[in-house]
């Protein structure tokens, strides 16, 4: 096992401005790990479904090479439920509806086949749950990438400090950075954070690209592949971090090069998610489509003269 | 003449979370031409100014080989006057007081001295006045900015549409943009925009950077440069625009590659100007400090592996 990956499974209806879909599959780690495989074969997913989560998803899952014996079904509650609306600039968004579920009983124990990956992306969870996770693994792993939320920064603080300080790479959006840290400024907020442990932060901001931060005190810029429409924001940041991860577990090491390579190939990915509902885009497409988009959005990034 | 610049001159009181500067000297052409003249020598003015405008920034603008015979000074009433307060994040603003004053007067004949520039930038005004300062250059100037806002979108639509029509280069916001439009979409609205005229439309998103789009079908993403604090956002579009054309003057030509350097040189005068009060930074900065911006600029965009 190369990669292993924590974070929820579940069934999302989502509506858009362009339409509406009911029930289908969403969750972090479905999004992250169909984002990692795309690139590396040995992702295995540590997660809970409920007794309505569809089979073929999970075959489609097995099909990529991603392990699920990570994955529990409980046996008579339904899978962690969520219901958004998005709002016309398609960033914003209302929830509609949350029903944890199963998600009460996710399992804090990892399959053993699970403990020597090198590379573990602890997705959006209850921190203490991150934590037990990251305990589990054995060796300790070399790469840990972490993504969390505002509802974690609000109530479960001390743990989210501890999980800040074992990752190696941190992934959370522009809001949560400013919440994490009480300021406006993105490069305050990134030296804050990174005094908290990790290497490198990743702030995303959706349409307008995201920001890399080292701990030597570097800042990178890669901007969003401009898209001509928007279809369903959901899971881009899951499939951008699966990508980030799935791309440095495929070369096995974490440089700035390789990092700077790998954000460029998660940000494609995401900009292939969000033209579909749910995962669609991600369980179609080809490499060939992937190449040609990090090759248009390298050319936009790229000034001529200068660089 | 080398470059020509039509817009406001104006005194501002302006509120942001960090400060409050009462009847501060402001308005888009003082920026532009601030900006402007930190590369090239020969920058014309037109506008008009009040009884009470500073004589002493029409000193400091001449010493800076700012031209000013297109500046008419009126004998009894005050200069353009704006008032507002920016929110906490910095971007968005609540207009407080508007006092047009002299604004109903400005001139719409401009100093023979001026007509064969061959670089034209109109600011922000109604697009009649743009238009008409625009047919009195004589030979039709080779490169023409166009910067406009949502008042004129809605109020002098078809003034707006033949502006677009003889404009090079159109720079306005990601609002602007989209209400011009009716389209979310940045990448439709481009479109549409350019098959109006302009061979480069240059979209502004503030501390996202700008997006530039060309008549053939490229974009290309320019960060902004990432600040500690901002303290004034007032002036940092017309900057931009300002350290573009002034660019492109000294240069002398309009290429992709010219246009790329123009807006990094943009962008990083822009990045000083917001961080003081009013034109200020535009006043006092150094060759050597917007030349190390310029290389950080560059750094923080550049792919290593990748490009």
């Amino acid at each position: 096992m190369k990669l292993v990956v924590a974070g929820t499974m579940a069934l999302d209806t989502i509506e858009t401005p362009y339409g509406r879909a009911e029930r289908i599959v969403g969750g972090a780690a479905t999004y992250i790990a169909l984002a990692a495989a795309s690139l590396t074969q040995t992702v295995g997913i540590v997660s809970i479904i409920g007794t309505d989560f569809p089979t073929e998803m999970l075959t489609e899952l097995e099909k990529r090479g991603i392990d699920l014996q990570g994955v529990v079904r409980h046996l008579s509650k339904p899978s962690f439920f969520w219901a958004g609306r998005y709002k016309a600039d398609m960033q914003s968004r209302d929830t509609l509806e949350t029903q944890l579920n199963v998600l009460t009983e996710f399992p804090d124990t990892i399959p053993p086949a699970y403990r020597f990956a090198p590379f573990l992306l602890l997705g959006n969870l209850d921190p203490v749950l991150q934590l037990r996770i990251y305990q589990q693994m054995n060796p300790r792993p070399q790469i840990v990438m972490l993504d969390t939320m505002n509802y974690w920064i609000q109530n479960r603080r001390d743990a989210l400090e501890e999980a800040l300080s074992i990752a190696t790479i941190v992934s959370i959006n522009d809001e949560e950075a400013r919440e994490l840290v009480g300021h406006y400024s993105l490069r305050r907020c990134a030296r804050v954070i990174l005094d908290k442990g990790p290497h490198y932060l990743l702030i995303k901001k959706g349409e307008n690209g995201s920001l890399l931060f080292t701990k030597e005190g570097e800042i990178f810029f890669f901007p969003a592949y401009p898209l001509e429409d928007i279809f369903d924001p959901t899971g881009a940041g899951d499939t951008f971090a699966g990508g980030i991860m799935g791309y440095l577990a495929q070369v096995g090491r974490l440089t700035l090069q390789t990092l700077q390579e790998a954000i460029i190939h998660g940000t494609v990915l995401a900009s292939l998610c969000v033209e579909r509902f749910g995962p669609t885009a991600l369980l179609e497409a080809t490499p060939a489509e992937i190449q040609a988009r990090k090759k248009a959005l390298i050319r936009m990034s790229h000034f001529m003269a200068l660089s």
